[in-house]
Formats: structure tokens, C-alpha cells, sequence
């Protein structure tokens, strides 16, 4: 393999907590037991207040940044941002990010064992939602000794995270970053995930979210869910710059192969994804997409929801994200201006759609290490 | 039942021809005798002159306005627009509309029978351009005694059907209307339909399109494509303003049933396709509108390929149609004026999507009109 760059934070390795202690979850279901897989970056400082929780989005997990073996071919998948000299500079920062409960990288999930059953929980996995994850976190951030976040940070759905975080533990937040978010999805949106659902649940080898016990998955569905996906994560403008119409032979072939490159890297996409990505978590995620409105326990007032926080705030967005567009981020920038907080709101030009969140931009990259350097100038003050 | 309204065609009777000539298509196949269903409204006159055509979209058909029955609970697609004293003034002009080749309400088709083998044809229908249906229709005008047409008209892949008219047989052609049309699809629009065809494509019950010689159909990735389809007829717009966030039941129930207003409206859209619509069809008519690209056989130059072009054109987008957005049609003015012809656009201010073009928008009806009360003056000049 090539040498792992000096900016990046090498081989990391997983660790694992369990948590005996039920927690009682939004849906009025209880875990009375589980594990969370998390990764730390950095070291934690003697008054523990340089810690960074990164949060992750739909297919995300703990592993944010380094590599896991010599032989891996990628990193994490916010390398770009998290590392020594990067925006989470892991040379002032102690980074967190665990894997969201419900998810299938390692914390307790579908594909777990119920202890209660001794088989995998399946469709007896309860429903999460963005406020049961921020409450999983905060008992993680207990047992690492960690009071007050010296930031909290997410990209879409791990946004969503950092703002629920702001809400929940105003104590325990200094700062928020919220990234390509909304705060809440809109009837479009909705309709994208519903339709991912419907492919998943109606695929024959689902078993009703029993599939593990049929040794097989739903891979028809799971790779329906995906390709839609990745139309909503990326723009049509870079779509057409990355693909436009080319064609893969060279010419229509009159039949139903991949005819254009876009239908080329959907399929690729969607196989990649397959085999990786468990279908019971695909609902859940979108399930807590879908629920997640701080406003709606606040009679759509979005403002008096957010009246508890005490966090100041970086808001992020971009132009060509149709997703969670900037008008959505707006809508955050302008509830917290009404709590009287203190905002900072970036809209970046960029024409990779919400995707962008992921990518190395150089004014992105220079407004949030601008603001992590803010934040870690206040550590000492 | 309620009785008919007066500025409707009333009852009509759908027409059948069948045409033993073989039919090369732009795919190398050939379809040696096909049928033609369609439907007339109005008298053809003594020059042939005021015929009008209208060319159907994806899922549309040769009935156009009226009722087959009066039990019918619904009139035909464009009832808005077709009838006495509306846009396409049957009063005025003989209106003609088939359903295309490779559809599924009467005209030869995958569910055909195929003569050769005795069997429906299935995955044995030869695929069908744009092309290839114009020069159908051109068959039809020519069995119906219409030599050129007062316009022919289209929405969606009917627009692209009139732009392919007056492309094709530029002297048979007084007027093209194009409505909420693209002169190709983007990267993104292709994407979306091939992930309606692998829902399809994929389904078990699919047989490789064999579906009829095992009394089943491929129902759930029909109704995945469906749903996709809807969520791109309409503009995140007015979807918030028709479901927003309302919750079928008034609140969460933490589960894969209907949660949100806009599940229900997608699952009710799908169910009621399925069951009269063929999967087969949907994939033709789907690679119908990824191949249409006349620009393409003319070094992507539009103006170039509409160089052949006389008939004076109008072309209606609507600003909330995401699917092909105003943008998209005002290359086809562009190419239009380019080559020095008679180009009336209209952009309309309308909330509602692609849809739009079905519906019934004042300020369209009245443009729409106007256009159409010009072109019934020039028929006596």
C-alpha cells in the first residue's frame, strides 16, 4: 500500500462500551442493554475540555477519519476534514464519533442478538430518533469523563444530531456545527424515503425484517433505496458534469444494460452498497430522518424550540444542495438570531449537491477551521 | 352519474386501424402489421386543414377528452384543454390522438400478441423512439385523409413528439406546441427512470418481461416507479402545500405503516397504477424519453438539428417544473430563433410542478387559447 499521509491520524482502532443501564427511547420502547462502537482521535486534555463529537449521517458510522489496517483502501469518511492541521484538528482536539444505535457497523442493531430472544432483534429493534442517539451519546460522553463538548458536529442527519445536542444538554454544548441540514425534512423529502422504504419492505427476501433467519437480505430493495439516494445526494449540475449523457459503448444499444454512464455508477454504487449496509437500518435512519422536527413539540415554532440553547453556532450550507437546501439551514440561522445566540452562517458555492459535505472545498475547509480555531482559542479563556 | 358538462366532447368511441406495412424502426427492428387505437373530436373540413394532433406522455393515451361511458368517473387526460370552446376548440379543429406504439391501452404492444409466434410478445416488442412514433402517426394522418397538420401539440414526451414533427416532416406540420418539454433529458432525468426500470427489472415476478405467460406482473417495482414518478410530476412546493408534514393519524406510530400525509398519497398513486398499466411499457416509454435527443445525429448542435423546421412554434414551461425545468425549453426557443422562425414562449407562474401541464392555470388557458385562435385564422388566409 502507499504511506498514510502525515496529515491524517494513522491506524485507529475501534473501541467498545457497554451500556447495562436501559434507556428509555422516544417511541416509549427501552434498550435494556447495549453496546456503542466509537473512535476517539487526539488526546483529551486534563480539564477534559477539548473534546469534539463528530456525528454521523444516514450510512455513516464511527469511523471518521485514519485507517483500520495497512491494507485499507480508504480512510474514514471525513478524512478530509478531521486529522493534524485539518478543520478537527486532531493535534488540539480529542475527536469522538460513535456509531449511532441502530445502525450496523458495530453498536447494538437489528443484526444484533436480542439477549431477550437469543436471535437477532430484526424487526424487534425499537424505532430511534435523533433525541434517543444525543441522550446514547451524552451516557457515552460520561464514561470518557466528558462534561461539555468543546463542539458538537455533524453533516445532514449528524447536523441534526448537533442541533438536538444544543437543545438536550445546553450545559454540555459549547459550540454546534451543523452542516447541509434542515431542521426538519419536508414532504419531498419524506416521499424520497418513503419510496426507498417501500422498495426494502416489499422486496420477497425481507421476511418482514427476519431476513437473517433466511440467511439472506433484501439486496433488490437495499439497492433501489440506494440509487435513489445518491440522485438526492448529488446536484443535476454535477451529475452533468461528471456523467452528462455520455454513453457507455459509445451508442444506444436498444435494450436494458447500462446504456448511459449515470446508470453505470448507480448500479456500481448500489452493488458497493449491498453486502455493507444492513436494510433494517436503512428504515430506521430514514424512520429518524423522518421524524426529527425540534419544532413540532414546540407548536411549529421553531424559535421557542430552540429556546434552551446556550451553544454558539457555525451553520453550513450549500448552494446546489436540493436536499437540505440553504433555505432550510436559514431557517436555523434564523431561529437562534431570535434566540439572540450567537451564529455564524456560511452558504458555500459548490456544485457537488449535498454530497458537498463530504468533499475537500477550500473555502468550506478555510470557514470551518477558521471557526475550530474560535473554538479551541476559547478553551484557554 | 352527473350529467356531462357542456364543453365537454361528450361520449366518444375510441377507432382502431391496423397496418400491415412493416414499420422499420430506429432500432434496426421492424414490426411487420400493428394496430393504431385512437380517438377524433370535431369535424375534420372539406381542405383537411384544421386537423390538430395530440401527442400523449408517459403514461397517457389516445383518450384525450371525454367520456367512453356515462358511468365513467373520469373524462380523458386532457379534458382541461380539449373541447368546446377550450384551448383545442373542437367547435374549430378535428383533433386526432393515438395511443404510441408499445403502450399498453389498445394499440400493439408488449402485451400484444405476436403474430410470429402466437404469443405476447413480451421482451420480444422491439423498442420504440420518438422517431418511430411520429412516423406511425404520420401512417394514421395519412390513412385519415390529413395531409398537414393545423399543429400538433404535446406535454411532456408529447412536446418532444411535436418537436420530432416538425423536425421529421416539416411540410406537414402548420404549428408545433410544446409543452413542459426538454429537447433531451439531463443526467439526472435518466437517472431517476433507471431506477424505476431496475425496481422493475428486478422484481421476481418480472420473468425477463414474461410476466403474462405466468398470470402475474412485476407489481412491486411497478409501483417503486411509480411513486418515484409522482414525487417528479410535482414541485417540492406543492407537495408542502397539499401534505406538508400532516401526520395520518395525528401522531407518530413508530412504524412502516402511513405515517405522513404524502406516504399515503404515493401508495394510493401506486396501487391505482398497477393493474392498469403494463411493465413492459414502462420500460419502453421510459427508454423513448433517455434516447430522445435530436441534437445528437448533429454534432449536439439543437439550431443545427432543427435546421429542417418551418412550422411556427409554441412553446409553454412551467416555473415550478423541476423535472424539465423552463430552462430546458428555452433552448428549444433558442434553437428555434436561431434558425430564424416564429417562436412564442411562455413561462407560467404556476406552483404545481411538471404537473402543470395537465392542469387547468388560467394564465396557461389563456395563452394556450390565444395561440390556438391564431392558428384557426391562418387555416382561411
Amino acid at each position: 500500500m502507499k504511506p498514510i499521509p502525515p496529515d491524517s491520524v494513522g491506524l485507529v482502532t475501534p473501541a467498545r462500551l457497554r451500556f447495562a443501564e436501559p434507556l428509555a427511547l422516544a417511541s416509549g420502547g427501552v434498550l435494556a442493554d447495549y453496546e456503542i462502537v466509537y473512535e476517539t482521535y487526539g488526546t483529551l486534555n486534563a480539564e477534559a475540555s477539548n473534546a469534539v463529537l463528530v456525528c454521523h449521517a444516514l450510512s455513516g458510522s464511527h469511523h471518521v477519519a485514519g485507517y483500520h489496517s495497512a491494507d485499507d483502501k480508504r480512510p474514514g469518511w471525513w478524512e478530509h476534514h478531521v486529522g493534524p492541521g485539518k478543520s478537527l484538528d486532531t493535534t488540539k482536539f480529542f475527536v469522538v464519533a460513535c456509531n449511532n444505535l441502530g445502525s450496523c457497523f458495530g453498536s447494538t442493531g437489528p443484526a444484533s442478538i436480542n439477549p431477550a430472544s437469543g436471535r437477532a432483534y430484526g424487526p424487534e429493534f425499537p424505532m430511534v430518533t435523533v433525541g434517543d442517539w444525543v441522550a446514547s451519546q451524552a451516557r457515552l460522553a460520561d464514561r470518557l469523563g466528558i462534561r461539555r463538548w468543546a463542539a458538537v458536529v455533524g453533516g445532514s442527519l449528524g447536523g441534526m444530531q448537533a442541533l438536538q445536542w444544543a437543545i438536550d444538554y445546553p450545559e454540555r454544548v459549547a459550540h454546534a456545527v451543523i452542516i447541509a441540514a434542515a431542521p426538519k425534512l419536508t414532504a419531498q423529502n419524506i416521499a424520497f424515503n418513503e419510496v426507498a422504504r417501500q422498495a426494502i419492505l416489499t422486496d420477497p427476501d425481507f421476511y418482514e425484517g427476519r431476513f437473517y433467519d433466511h440467511a439472506t437480505e433484501p439486496r433488490r430493495g437495499l439497492r433501489i433505496a440506494r440509487m435513489l439516494g445518491h440522485i438526492t445526494y448529488l446536484s443535476d449540475d454535477i451529475m452533468r458534469e461528471k456523467f452528462g449523457r455520455g454513453l457507455r459503448g459509445g451508442k444506444l444499444n436498444f435494450d436494458y444494460q447500462v446504456a448511459f454512464e449515470v446508470e453505470s455508477y448507480l448500479r456500481h454504487q448500489a452493488d458497493s452498497f449491498v453486502g455493507r449496509f444492513d436494510a433494517n437500518t436503512y428504515l430506521l435512519m430514514t424512520k429518524a430522518l423522518d421524524y426529527f422536527d425540534p419544532a413540532g413539540a414546540a407548536d411549529g415554532d421553531l424559535a421557542k424550540a430552540l429556546a434552551p440553547v446556550k451553544a454558539d453556532t457555525l451553520v453550513v450550507a450549500f448552494t446546489s444542495d436540493w436536499r437540505f437546501a440553504p433555505a432550510r439551514s436559514r431557517e436555523i440561522v434564523k431561529a437562534l438570531h431570535d434566540n439572540d445566540l450567537n451564529v455564524s452562517y456560511a452558504e458555500i458555492k459548490a456544485s457537488h449537491g449535498h454530497d458537498a459535505f463530504l468533499m475537500r472545498i477550500p473555502r468550506y475547509v478555510d470557514i470551518f477551521t477558521a471557526y475550530m480555531d474560535r473554538v479551541f482559542a476559547g478553551l484557554s479563556s
